[in-house]
């Protein structure tokens, strides 16, 4: 007869983490912040996000843990630390996914031994004890059985719901945006109960996407750009086109019945320090509404507010020009000369849009840039987490954003030096050609290459999904290593005296902080107060240090009380709104949440 | 040092199955009708869904075995069946999913073994080689990468089809009614590249939800209840409201681009037996168009047709009357008399709701029903198969289907008799209280209980949610063991002589078969040419033998070439459309599709 397997034992990467807990957990419910600091290598991170900082924080050595500690453990009383499923061991590193709870909640994350010591430490909160999301198990009824003299129906109170928020009651939280951030964020306050009004100024969710030119496509592999809850079925373009997105959206929004406002501007916002509201003034579709919410967020997209140089003579052009958010695609430019100024991610997508619809195109690179090929990056860079391999292999959307963040901002240049080193070689070729042309190439300034870029100044690159070929072969001409010397009627003058005639000028120059919000719709003062969003203080090009450890305000408390931002691609916005809706709803909930680690303002802007 | 867990071996029953498999495969491809048949109990069925009989039939014994074996082996080539997973054994059966091909297809199924024998066998068709759906590591690229002069975007070719399907482009398929069942059929075609109209004549998708009773939420869980590839999200109430469901369906149909025609109604449709080809003349909102599709399929509903008796003197009715289909819910008719003739579901709900609103109201039972509380169906019936507890014990929806679909109807009531049988001690005070107040109850012919009734014949059952509390303590006046005898200006006036008087009178009396569609927009001569759908033969009330075994009409080839039938609950439309959505498949790229196994028509209607 043959045998059953016998039961599973406990492999040794799984014991030994089993082990680092234990001890873990005792020194933290002795309050012992030296013994729990000794369990960490000397070159070591913990990163914790919302679990037991209140904040997203992340710590360093020995010195820091024992802080993080002190600070923290007594109030947070960790218990219950146990290992998910198997550790793994390689290259001398153990790695194990575990649960634990607090006080207040239950969070998981991930752990990387070194022999016996901890190297990296990622906690994140995941939800509050009393306040779980009424999903699974937990799901409402419906119907509700039984009979019920005059009864509302599910309509009736989603209909009155609609109608009396913002009116007759308030919020708990204004989002202003309604594009993916704003409308993912909503979501998750939704699950978890907090009264939310999404504000956005377009007619239609979606539209922030569906405006933009033509050929959009996201750059973002499908896999990396769910939304929470409900993910994209199974046949969904690897690129989604922009409208096929902007329906999605649009259809999310209704079904997870959000409290979206089309066609709303927010006008100002001020903040009462003493009764600890807000004063939200916004055009509703012609009508002004004042909400008093309690939290508000900007959502407005990390490229909201355009940068647009004053070159001298620009009043003076006698044709089209303005910024890249405002470029409508290429369809009336045909035979037209334009003029691209800029060589990132917009410029060349509005280039490649122009040139098909027959312009004549110039770009101006004014400094180097970073090339990736999409189908490289797909394969090298992300496909480990990202992709229908990744999801064969057990790494769901949910693990793959955790343990992209279990990496800390400090190291993660390194994991990410050889992929670029790689997409290097492999593409040596095109590179050449590139080069060839003219194109200056940068791969940042550590060579980390493209996410790296993201992070710390949100620019430098470009995700080639073709117009570098145009580049390469002249198709799309181009002027490098030149800056815009003045604008003339019909022309755009360079630094090296070149003239460039155009009936169209782009300006693919770029975007400003989100903080930039905050002093258009609060106060200079407030954004001031707040700081540089984005970026963590790298030292490298556009991201000055100090090294500050995390991204700077995004997701997590700022300097204004109740006053946060929120915003990244699919892959952030998807996570990190887990992070910020729960740390609005420990608020709205009167649990405490005292904030460890928030550091300095050192950039206003 | 702790030693990994070994290599899983193989066990018994996995061994076991895989060794009926190698003879079973063997057989086949020999085509060895007598050993195959061999391999199977004296007591035994097989039912296949499309994939060895291009139908879907249930043979039973080694006879039905033999002949499907010798009628199809040698064309299906069936190969590599594969046990799935690890097969179980239990009270002496051996359960061991499987896998397998076909010359044209790759399938799943179920084997349950007795001994060394099969007493069940499960065959579907899950793909056809070379036509599979653009999924997974086969969907589409979305952005064109590289540069196209005038590139067509995805909007721009998606509002091309839009304009073009059904004027200058002939679907190969239509889809008269856009319910959950058109528009499920309709994403299964969409993804199979099968060009689909689906006719409306609501204005939008998700009404025929919206316009019923303001109190309807579906009465089966939401586990129950997932369209293909997007699934709910797990907050989904367990019983959904009718405008929400409506809403979800509407999203559905846009982002599986559908093409979904609104507002249009069906006028008239007739089958060129020489060209192969349909005219179908439909009223878009007000323009007459003609569409000549080569497949037809009525996914109208099995309630669409309204049975209404003609009682004596309804002509001269002073209040209000309509069949339950047409009943708008109770908020008219606060402080009015209520007669609801019938006692099914609908006749439940409807007095319900009118009782909610404040109506006086009566039931007219005509003959006995069979009541079941919600709750005890989701724990004794369903719980098993489509629960939260099931999905985390690993039954996924598409599991749940199959292991459904694997209990040939000849012995399905003996599974459900228990079930009911449980319920009916469970719930032993709710009963009495009931048939205390003069409810005639029944629990099916033979004990099978609701699930067996609504095969057998669509009706004869409420699921109670509330409704039955209100007849058991009078709230709802009940006259039951009565017929009507004749309708006065003010009253309904019942066989034992007691006049009601009444303001509104509802005819929840039920609907005929769906062949009337075929009547009604075909021709009467193809309607019976067709003969009944739905129920199998299983001589019980309203479901008159001959046994047929499968369902009558639906899901599969009817006696009307290119005439299709597609409904049921959202269970089944789910299921079965993937069937019926591969024979149209399979007909549109010309492989050959002999059907085998299709039964004479004993019934008209």
């Amino acid at each position: 007869m043959i045998e059953s397997p016998s039961a599973p034992q406990v492999s040794e990467p799984t014991a030994r983490a089993g082990e680092w807990f234990s001890k873990f957990e005792a020194a933290l419910q002795r309050n012992d912040a030296q013994a729990a600091a000794a369990l960490f290598e000397t070159d070591s991170y913990w990163r914790d996000l919302v679990a037991f900082t209140w904040n997203i924080a992340t710590v360093e050595g020995r010195e820091g843990v024992a802080k993080l500690v002190e600070a923290n453990a007594a109030r947070v009383r960790p218990s219950n630390f146990t290992v998910d499923g198997d550790a793994t061991a390689a290259d001398g590193v153990t790695e194990a996914w575990f649960t634990f709870e607090t006080a207040v909640g239950r969070g998981r994350g991930l752990l990387r031994l070194k022999g016996d010591l901890a190297w990296t430490l990622l906690t994140t909160l995941d939800e509050l004890k009393g306040y779980e999301e009424r999903a699974g198990s937990l799901r409402e009824m419906g119907a509700e059985h039984g009979v019920i003299k005059d009864r509302a129906t599910w309509l009736d109170r989603r209909q009155r719901e609609a109608a009396e928020l913002g009116y007759t009651k308030q919020p708990y939280a204004v989002i202003i945006g309604g594009g993916q951030g704003g409308i993912g964020l909503g979501a998750r306050l939704k699950r978890l109960g907090v009264p939310t009004i999404i504000v956005d100024k377009h007619e239609r969710p979606g539209d922030a996407w569906r405006k933009r030119y033509k050929s959009l496509c996201l750059h973002d592999p499908v896999w990396y750009d769910h939304l929470p809850y409900i993910k994209f079925p199974d046949h969904w373009p690897v690129f989604s086109p922009k409208d096929k997105i902007g329906d999605w959206l649009e259809s999310y929004v209704k079904v997870m019945e959000l409290n979206y406002w089309s066609s709303t501007e927010c006008k100002r916002a001020s903040y009462d320090e003493a009764k600890k509201e807000w004063t939200v003034v916004v055009d509703r579709a012609g009508e002004e509404v004042t909400l008093h919410p309690k939290q508000l967020i900007f959502a407005t997209g990390m490229s909201a507010i355009p940068n647009e140089p004053a070159y001298p003579g620009k009043e003076t052009f006698a044709g089209i020009q303005h910024h890249s958010s405002k470029h409508p695609g290429g369809e009336e430019f045909r035979g037209k000369k334009a003029v691209v100024i800029g060589s990132n991610n917009s410029a060349h997508d509005i280039c490649a849009d122009l040139w098909e619809h027959g312009a004549d195109v110039t770009m101006v690179q004014r400094s180097s840039t970073h090339i990736a090929k999409s189908d490289s990056l797909m394969e090298l860079a992300l496909g480990g987490l990202y992709s229908e391999e990744a999801v064969k292999n057990g790494v769901t959307t949910e693990k793959a954003d955790l343990i992209f963040a279990s990496l800390p901002y400090r190291i993660m240049h390194e994991f990410q030096i050889p992929v670029y080193a790689a997409i290097k070689e492999r593409d040596a070729d095109f590179y050449a050609r590139l080069e060839k042309a003219g194109f200056m190439l940068d791969w940042g300034d550590d060579e980390s290459g493209l996410f790296m870029k993201y992070l710390r100044r949100g620019s430098g690159y470009y995700i080639d999904v073709g117009a570098s070929e145009l580049i390469a072969n002249g198709d799309v001409k181009l002027k490098s290593g030149v800056t815009v010397k003045e604008i003339k009627p019909h022309s755009v003058v360079l630094s090296d005296g070149t003239e460039l005639e155009a009936d169209l000028i782009v300006y693919a120059t770029g975007y400003g902080s989100m903080n930039g919000w905050a002093a258009k719709l609060i106060s200079q003062e407030v954004a001031d107060k707040v700081g540089k969003c984005w970026g963590f203080g790298s030292g490298t090009t556009k991201d000055p240090g100090p090294f500050e450890g995390e991204l700077r305000n995004m997701w997590k408390p700022t300097k204004q009380e109740a006053l946060w931002f929120h915003g990244g691609n699919l892959h952030q916005s998807r996570h990190y709104s887990l992070y910020l809706a729960l740390q609005i709803k420990a608020r709205m909930e009167g649990i405490p949440t005292p904030v460890f680690g928030q550091g300095e303002v050192y950039h206003k802007s």
